[in-house]
């Protein structure tokens, strides 16, 4: 946890009185709705959270809108690079971006063990709000339940997001045609490897720091060029290699791309090494993939890589026209091999 | 848990080979994905969820939304009136309902266990499709995650919800005016009580029911009537006592309610009697408090008697012109008490 970042503010529910949350906190009293008002109401602060309704009223932008959820249960809450509430933010932000959405209003609902540290919660909420910002999002309503000790674990945080779509295309799996560039924005199994190397406790020279990030600012780029994007999808559990199998199945084309042009900076390929890992099935929270027509793969890269927004920026394979709905890699030394997904995890509570 | 229900239906993952979930179930990977399609894309079946991509997109018949979420960590999971499923969808549907919203679409995020009945996850699973189908909600965008064995409880559920306002009523504490009256829609404590017989192994000549159910239905009755709806609010954690106190606090007025007008069956009362609970602090999942002016209040108390649907509903009370912010209740001797917010819960982990 990085102390600048909350450095003079100190917890509004006074410490020295509640260390830790209790069964009370969640149990509709006086003392769950202090925690809500002075931990997240007054933190998150916007119009409609402060109305203390059931839910939150907002008029839409668009008529055509996205919707997403996802759980958050990262193991531990802080890592280098970020923790459990950024995580929260740009994950539910990151999947909104990926239908092509601009990212609007969040829903946030807490799963608290009791006992857990209320100064750890605070930061956590604080870390939320900055990562709103960031990413240009209200948390607009939210929910708060206490479990008790030794039936969760630490926390949980689940958020839901609703985005507006302001143009015409249709960006999902099924849209990905022979011809299409694959492009990633970054290099990959750095969030994987933040969180591995901080728990196994291992120390490289440096610190491997999460990649955690909010991609709807980049999408909008793209879309305010005009590249026709066919598909997206961030690249969390399962990596890449998930997120490429997953998109071949459904469009019912080969994805074809070459592990040499795929960015993998040397620390975390050292990691991986050291752990028996595979960059490609990695998790990354701050990561997709591109998939535009041929002809503009070129100009999509000079938008990702514009004012240094993402230097590592790379086209890493191409859509064949055999229906096939495979992945193939052609590895380092030339050898071609079917990229599958593992079916299980490679590690188990990455977010 | 009523057999009835699902007779003749076995689950889709072969218990024999699978019969608990395993942390690989939340891994990323092939068993990830066969888990989410079988048990849930399969069940929920509808367009949007089988487009297996980052979320669902819509198109909003109303431009005006509303967006509500709620975690669930009821233990038992199984209930007499209900399980953690029903509730899930009910609870989040009734938040919508509550801003005076037909709902429209839920979210749902798992957070299983390892080690938790695959059977039991899937008997979850068609509880929540019949829910949403009472409710006339779609579940279109999901999330699963898994937490090793003794770091969660079995299931937790969180939903959001989306619902479409397609009248000009504000509907909230704040439009709480002196004279309305305080209208309830049945008697209530069953859900609490059906929850901590059940836990306390008490048994009562008949088990005592959750009222668990969607009000979405009732509210858009009432406006479909022209009902002037000043305030709507579901008696979940805290009962109808910590409800009134939020509204009277929110909306400056005092509330008036009579005990005698509260109903209360036999069976609640007795078990609350005999655990030491006051039934008005008790939690419900199938109940509200509408507010309405006093001119109107007849005519809501005939459409929600309609048809047979709320043969209970009753007027509680009113809102004085003191703008004092409190709750006062005239118990069955007349003697008048300020009704308080309880500190904390009187049972965790209700819903």
């Amino acid at each position: 946890m990085s102390d600048n970042e909350y450095s003079g503010l100190s917890c509004p529910i006074p410490i020295s009185e509640y260390p830790h949350v209790l069964l009370a906190h969640g149990g509709g009293g006086k003392l769950m709705h202090q925690l809500i008002e002075k931990i997240f109401t007054a933190t998150f602060a916007n119009p409609m959270l402060e109305t203390a309704h059931d839910g939150a009223v907002f008029k839409a932008d668009s008529d055509r809108l996205a919707f997403t959820t996802d759980s958050y249960v990262v193991d531990p809450l802080f890592f280098p690079g970020g923790d459990i509430g950024k995580l929260a933010v740009d994950g539910t932000v990151n999947d909104l971006a990926m239908c092509g959405a601009r990212p609007l209003y969040l829903s946030c609902g807490f799963i608290i063990e009791e006992g857990f540290s209320m100064d750890s919660l605070w930061k956590i909420a604080l870390s939320m709000k900055q990562a709103a910002d960031e990413a240009k999002v209200s948390i607009v309503t939210g929910d708060t339940k206490v479990v008790d000790k030794g039936r969760g674990h630490g926390l949980f945080i689940n958020t839901a997001g609703i985005g507006s779509i302001g143009h015409d295309l249709t960006i999902a799996p099924s849209m990905v045609q022979p011809g299409d560039a694959v492009i990633v924005n970054g290099d990959i199994g750095r969030h994987g490897m933040a969180i591995m190397a901080h728990r196994e406790s291992l120390s490289f020279e440096t610190t491997i720091e999460s990649d955690c990030a909010p991609l709807a600012d980049t999408v909008m780029r793209l879309l305010d060029e005009d590249i026709e994007i066919h598909c997206l999808r961030d690249l969390t559990r399962g990596g890449l290699a998930a997120s490429l199998v997953e998109i071949a199945s459904v469009s019912g084309y080969r994805i074809a791309v070459e592990e040499s042009k795929i960015p993998v900076v040397d620390q975390v390929r050292g990691a991986c090494e050291i752990l028996g890992f595979d960059p490609t099935y990695v998790a990354n929270e701050g990561r997709m993939v591109i998939f535009v027509p041929k002809k503009e793969a070129e100009k999509a890269l000079a938008v990702l890589r514009d004012q240094g927004l993402w230097p590592e920026a790379a086209i890493i394979g191409r859509v064949g026209d055999e229906r096939t709905g495979i992945v193939t890699m052609k590895s380092l030394i030339g050898a071609e091999r079917i990229v599958d997904m593992l079916s299980g995890e490679q590690l188990p509570r990455i977010c």
